[in-house]
Order: C-alpha cells, then structure tokens, then sequence
C-alpha cells in the first residue's frame, strides 16, 4: 500500500488541478512522496452531494449493518497495521510502538462503537402507549428515539493520526449514528490519511453501502474545511485541534443560515494539583509519574497536564527540583510538523519573557525539528495577575504554580479556564478534606483524576473526553470519546399514532432488538 | 394577590427608577394596573451574582429535595389557580378555561420533572470499575453522569402565561437539573408573572434553599435580555417565542469570548398533509378536526397547522370549501397584545398581495385587538417558487397547497424548512405505502403525526417538542417539552479513581438512590 496523493471521493478518485503540498517527515527533515493534490470545488460539491444521497439509506441501516461495516473497517486496519504504523512514524515522528498501538485503540473504538450501535440501548427509545379513554382527552400513542443528522464533516487532528483522523472517534461514532462522514485530511499525515480512507472505501464495498458513504478531501489550505462547514446539505461538523482553528469553524456554523453543530475538542491547560500530603507518602513516583505523562509523545496531547499547582514547602521545592532535573536529562524527540515545533519555541521564548515567570528546566535540541521539556514557574499572585499564563503550550511545557497558602491554591482553582480534565494528587488522609477544592475543580473539567495522571485515555463506556470551553465547544455536554460520543449526530423524532409497521424497528411493540427502552415510564426489554 | 410591579431579585424585590410599562387587556382594549418597573442594571448584576453564588449549593441539593421544592411550587400554583388564571384571562385575553387548564398543565409538569429529578434515571450514571491487574496497563476506576451547569435564563413566551413562562417548562425543567434560574418576564402579562413569582419565592424560603436560586426581573425593551445573555455567570438560555427574536439570542450568545447554549423554540409552519384515502374515509370529521386545530387559541400556538397540502381533486375541494365556510364563519377573538394583532394584520394583508396566492377564508372582526380566521390557497408550483410563502403567520391563518399530483406533493415536502410537527392523514389502506413521504416529514421535523392534529401537546417522556432548524435552534437535538429537557441545563463530568465517599450519592458503590446505571457495559439498578 502506497498513497497515491488522490482525494476519496465515493468511489472515485480525485483528480489533480488544484493547489498541491506534500507530507515531510519531522523526524529526518525531509519532504516525503508523493504530491497531494487538493479537491476542486466541483469535487467537493459531489462528495457532499453523494453523501446527501447515501444519508437516507443510511438512516435506514439496521444497527447490526453499521455494526458489521465498523468492524470490517476495524479489521482491516489490524490486518494493515504494520504498514499503517510505518507511515504514520514516517510522517508525524512518533514512535512504531505509539503509531502501532494507536492503530489498536481505532480498530477497538471501531468495534467498541459499532456494538453499543448494534445493541441500540444508547437510542433511549422511549414509548407511551395510547389512552383512549382518558379524560377529559384521549391520550395518543407515542413513540421516540435518537435519528441520525444526515452528513457529518471530520477534520482530522495533527496529532492522533489514526484515533482522531480518518477513521477515529468522530468518525467511528458518526458511522455507529447512522451518518455518511466526509473527511477533511489532516495534511500533516495525508498518506496515512488516504491508506486508512481507502480501507474505509473498500469496506463501503464489501458491505454494499452506498457510494457516498464515506469520502476523504485533501486541501493545501483552509478553503476545503470551510467550504464543507458553511455548506447547506452538511448537519454536523466534529473537529480536534487549536482552539483558534476550532473557534473559526464554531463561528462560521453559528453564522449560517441554518446554524449546525460544532463539536470541537480545542485547547486544554489539565490543571494538576499536589496537595502536601501526596509528597509526603510518595514524592519519587509523583516525580516518574508527572515526567511520563507531561512528556509523553512530546507532550503533544490535549491530555498533558500544562499546569502544576503546589504550595510551598521545603519537600515540595524538593520536588520540584527533582523533577526540573529529569525534565531537562529528557532526550529531544521530534514534533509532529514544523509549524508545531516553530510555535512551540515561540511560545515558550514568550513565555520566558513574561514578569516573574522563571525557567525551571530546559532540555537540550539539535534536530531541525526537534523539542525537549521547557517548564516554568511562577507565584499564584503572579498567576492570577496575568491571564496570558492560563494559555495552553502545545508541546512539553508546563508551568509550576507556586502558592504561599491553601487559600491561594482555591484561588487559583477558581480563576482556571475550562479543560478536560483536573487532576489532585492527595494524601490518605488529605482526599477526604478536598471537598471545595473537588467542587471548584468539577466546575473547570469534564474528567477530575484523584492520584492518577491526565494522559492515557480510556475509550470506554463511561470516560468523558469534553470540558467547559475553551476545552470543548459545546461546553462539556457532549462527549468525543467514548460511547456517548454517537449522541452527538442525532436529533430526537417522536412518532405520534404510527402503526406498527410504519415505526422504524427499535420502536415496534415486539422490540425485535431487545433494545433497553423506557415503555410507559418503566425501562424494559421487553416487548410492548 | 395583586401585583406590586416590581421584580423579584432573591427575597428582595426591584426599586422603581427605570422605564416603565403596563400590562394591556386585550378583550378590553385597556391598560391594566399596576405600572411595572424595569429592573436597574445593578438589580440585574445582583440577581445574576445571587445566582452563582447559589449554584454550588444547587448542585448538591439531592434529586428528592429538587422534587419537593418543585411540588411544592406545583401545589402553590393549584392553590391559587383560580387567581392566576383570571389574572391570565385579562392580560391576555384568552378564556379562562384555557387559563385554568394551564395552570393545571403547569402544576403537572412540575411535579413530572421533579419526580424525574428524584428517581434519578436521568443523569445517565456510568461505573466502570478498575482492573488494576489488566496488561499492557492498569485500568483505572471512572464514574461518570451528568452534572447542573450553573445559572439558567428563561424568557418567559406570550402565548404560553403559565407553562412556558415564569413557572413553565424551562425553569421547571432547569430546578430539576440542579441550576437557579433568571427569568425575564414577558411584558405581555406581567402580572401574571410577579404573582407565580412570588409563588416560587415562597417556596424557596418554605424549602430553605438560597436567596439566589430564583429571580424574576422586569423590562420594557430588550436590554436586560441581552444583557443577561451576555453575563459571564449565566450558563445557558431558555427561549420561546418568535424566529427573529430567538435567533438575535442566539446569535449574542454564540458571539460570547465563552459561548453558551441558547435553547430557543422558535417559528414552525406544521405541514399537514391530506391524502384522499382520509377524504374518502372521513372528510367531514376532518372538517371539525382541522377548523379545530387551526383555531383554537386564535391560532397562535406553535404547534398550529400553517400549511395544509392536498392533491387536487373534487373530494378535495368540496373538503376546502366546507372548511372554509367554517372558517369563515368562526367568531373573531382578541388576540394576545396589539403587537401580535398588528403583526398578524400585516403578514395576512402582504400575503393577499403574493402573485397567485387566492383568500378562501375571511371572518369577520370587529375588536380593537380581535382577529379570525386568514386562510389563503395557492398551487403547489406557486409555493415551490416563493419562499415567502414558508413563513409561519402566528395567528388564524393557513395556507392551502394544492398539488397537480403525488410526485407534486412531494416536491413540497421536500421543500419545508424545519418544524415542530408534521402532520399525515391517511387512508387505512393508503398509510402503509407511505415510506418515501415519511422519511421525507421524518428530516423535517420533530413530532411526526399519523391521522392526529399538532395542537394539544402531551408532557410526558417520549414527547418531543423539538425540531430542525427554525423550528429550534439547535435543530432539534434536544426537547423543550418532556422529561428529556433536563439533560439541556446538564454537562457530563466523570470521576476518574474517587473513593466512595468523595463521589456524588449517585455514582457511589451502593446506588443509595436506586437509579438505573450502567455498570461494567450492563444496566442495572443493583449495588456495585
């Protein structure tokens, strides 16, 4: 398998034209072949019109079809794994092991997300069944659930080039809804782009689904992501990435006529606490702990925790020093794309010229495109005087906040910015008195970890990966990962007076998908 | 009871000072006493800093504390029932009847949401216990549900005096999910608010609950409304009423540095489709159904049918014509305020004007505030042409579409925006060839109805009272109207490695509440 550098379009290929650009390997500095070519307006305008026609089939599809396409999709990223893998490495720099085993956790969300559509509890199918003698009025039967949206737009994310991208979660969970997706690559990794997308594609084959299931659009610039959110036939845009680029989108769906959905997960600080007591009982795993998951992937995860939050106290700077020591003993590794890496140390050279912010640990580069940790401190006050401070660095940057006080340290908590997750390390004793501390942190996070660490991300049917903006747009009331993430491309449709034979299946008296439902106020699997 | 004219700011109530306003008789023609007081923006400031400081306090009130404070309102309302709904009638000029029935509609939603809120089925409780012996990595224990989001904003609609205004399904809906509530009363029946708002504070002081968890203020324009839409305490917004002022709403809240939701319930035109088989079957129980339907509450209902599409034929229009000799005939009634008059007068008057668009129905009117029935036809080929003709006209006024064939009717179907409904007779032998034209209604809106009529909305848990856009903001993937309209006031938070005893009654190991969660994959309303 090679990319040929063609857009997916149905079953078609894009044709060159248009502007073109190419995928560089960070790690080698080194542009990578082939030539990628972006999709011209007439191309776009017939993958959404394909997906358009596919949307109604779709909404048709039986949970157990959708079911059977994701684990194809599923399996055939396994059965390709090791070449998928190779160029993923080849055009993000992370590592065989990482680019393998993301390869898993897609193929396992695949399945995991085609199953939940299959056994269809997460619909909340709900029936009230017709009084016809109530007084003063008869009371009509009905019946309603969860309908897929129609055609979903995903834009790939830099830095998950399978689990974000053109066969992850948004797209996995729109698929498991019942909707045709129409992928814009992330041109940071299009070849492992298009070999996934073209598995995607032959699965849409073998299952007999549609042409305009599935289709994957390159573009040099932003001209294609915006085109397919402003366009009118797209219900619902899934988005990972910068806040900046995220907000645009938000904003240009808020704008249209016809305002849809923008669930963008965007920018996250992962505020980490360590209370006293935690240090006492275990300072040297909180050490390897902190350094493993701040540095991980060169930090380059919406998860890495940016914001290190103590007071101060001799074990504490013991700590701290402990830590600046192995972050800046930390080998450079590269960063996913050289615009990555160039706003990394611009970020990070901004940072050191801020008043009272003082570089704790500096790791040493030589490669073009290489980073190495670069953490700072500062006190609370200063903290909490300059907003700026709050920002996320992408990359293995954090920043110690140091409190004089407990009260300082609930101060800071209450002045956090929306993230997707909080974490407090705590002593066993101390947990048990963190009750404000909790409630204050449960109102900035969609995910709060007690004596645990923000990265490593379950995919599961209980995990919340959403926050308060600016983590997420919608302000946390939707997930991206996990099985709740399917909700997110549906709309609720009640059928009032509707025979048996015209509900759509999940809602038929006989339940012939033994789906959990809510029948006359009582949940049951039974039939009506 | 009498109204004092001042807003309701926790258990103060609002200075006079700023722009006054008067409640209108309608039936009367007459200005009603008292004279009510705009609220200052220091009242505003206060009632919105009461509400964040009481929202941490609400999130913890236990779903049976919810309960009660909601039935307790619930049993103030019927108390007072019989004060309310005549305060109603003169400020609105609809019959006491109607207003006595709401107030019952009202006091019933109450106590549906606040046992809902008790049972806790709702919340959508998810464990996953830990596997600390799983390979390659421990898996950590996570609980995850869905939380209050913080202070609310309702603005009260003018058709709706009591279950969608001060005490209506919003702020119902938002007490049972855990958040205070702001209310911006609506100027058409002012006193009917301040006398269920003080009900409501009432209640808040019999329960014990925070001076901040309720308010209701005053304007005579828009101000206070945009400003509280722009507060950086308020967390999300509850609107019914007209498509331009719904969208200005959210548009303000979409350009906020942190966007919030803004559930707007907004124009709907409810397209009822006639087939011949139901003419043949019951043309004239059709006649009393339809002329029902269209003109109870001098039209102005959101549910109202607005388009009504028949195949051309002689049993069609004899169907039309008798109809229209009902309609015709139908006594004038006043309208809700002279700006809904004037509005309703203008929109029917312009659409006489539209190229091809005939009047069949005219009553006669004779009230300073009175409308009757407007009804127009006009062909199919017409209205597929002019999208003029999709705006909903709130009041008695309809249009009759009348298509040369099936694939005609079609065509129009697949035209219609968004609605709330949409409406199908059919005959018994004609309804189950009906697939395309279902699925065509099925993407058009929210509540799809069989051989019924869109007016008379059930409160219940498988309404929905939703649908694409314009007929809600958020294209109807949430309901105003049902037990699920909790979820929209709700994030999701999860608990990643919590003992017991920090986490929410509801999350914890022995399921104290007895709701249904999902457990390890299985729903269950056992201990864990």
């Amino acid at each position: 398998m090679i990319p040929a550098g063609q857009s997916l379009i149905g079953f078609s290929t894009g044709a060159p034209g248009g502007a073109v650009f190419r995928a560089f390997d960070p790690a080698r500095a080194a542009d990578l072949e082939p030539v990628f070519h972006s999709v011209s307006v007439v191309e776009l305008e017939r993958a959404v019109q394909l997906a358009a026609t596919a949307a109604p089939a779709w909404a048709k599809l039986t949970g157990a079809a959708r079911n059977r396409f994701l684990r194809l999709i599923a399996d055939k990223l396994d059965r390709h794994a090791a070449v998928l893998a190779e160029k993923a490495v080849q055009e993000t720099g992370l590592p065989l092991a990482r680019c393998t085993g993301e390869v898993a956790r897609t193929s396992g969300q695949l399945r995991l997300y085609g199953e939940a559509a299959e056994r269809g509890d997460w619909l909340d199918a709900r029936i009230e069944t017709a009084q016809p003698d109530r007084k003063p009025l008869p009371k009509p039967d009905h019946r309603s659930m969860l309908r897929p949206l129609g055609p979903v737009v995903v834009f790939g994310s830099s830095n998950f080039p399978f689990a974000y991208s053109v066969a992850g979660g948004d797209t996995a969970s729109a698929f498991a809804a019942g909707c045709p997706v129409i992928v814009k690559a992330h041109p940071a990794h299009p070849g492992t782009g298009e070999l996934v997308g073209r598995l995607v594609v032959e699965a849409v084959k073998e299952c007999g689904l549609p042409e305009g299931s599935f289709a994957l659009l390159f573009d040099a610039g932003f001209e294609v992501g915006q085109a397919l959110v402003r366009h009118p036939l797209v219900k619902a845009v899934g988005f990972t990435g910068s806040l900046k680029g995220g907000r645009a989108l938000v904003d240009l769906a808020a704008a249209r006529p016809e305002p849809i959905p923008v669930y963008a997960e965007m920018g996250s600080i992962n505020p980490f606490f360590i209370l006293p007591g935690a240090l006492a009982e275990r300072a040297a795993a909180l050490v390897d702990g902190l350094h493993a998951s701040a540095t991980v992937g060169v930090g380059q995860f919406c998860t890495n925790p940016g914001l290190i939050v103590l007071q101060r106290s001799a074990a504490a700077e013991k700590f701290v020093k402990d830590l600046a020591a192995k972050l800046t003993a930390t080998p450079e590794a590269a960063m996913l794309t050289p615009g990555i890496r160039k706003a990394f140390v611009g970020n990070t050279a901004a940072r050191t010229q801020q008043p009272g912010v003082t570089v704790i640990a500096q790791g040493k580069t030589a490669m073009a495109c290489g980073a190495a940790p670069v953490w700072f401190e500062t006190e609370a006050r200063t903290f909490l005087g300059n907003p700026g401070l709050s920002s996320e660095i992408f990359g293995p940057s954090s920043l110690v906040v140091w409190c004089r006080d407990r009260a300082e340290l609930l101060d800071v908590a209450r002045q956090l910015e929306g993230s997707l997750t909080a974490t407090l390390h705590a002593g066993a004793s101390e947990a048990a008195e963190q009750g404000e501390l909790i409630d204050l942190l449960s109102a900035k996070a969609g995910r709060l970890i007690l004596n645990g660490y923000p990265t490593g991300l379950e995919v599961s049917q209980a995990i919340v990966h959403a926050g308060p903006y600016p983590a997420t747009s919608d302000g946390g009331r939707s997930t991206s990962v996990g099985t709740r993430a399917l909700v997110r491309w549906t709309r609720l449709i009640c059928y009032q007076g509707f025979p048996d034979a015209l509900l759509p299946p999940e809602l038929q008296n006989a339940n012939p998908l033994g789906a959990l439902r809510m029948v006359n106020g009582q949940f049951t699997r039974a039939a009506v």
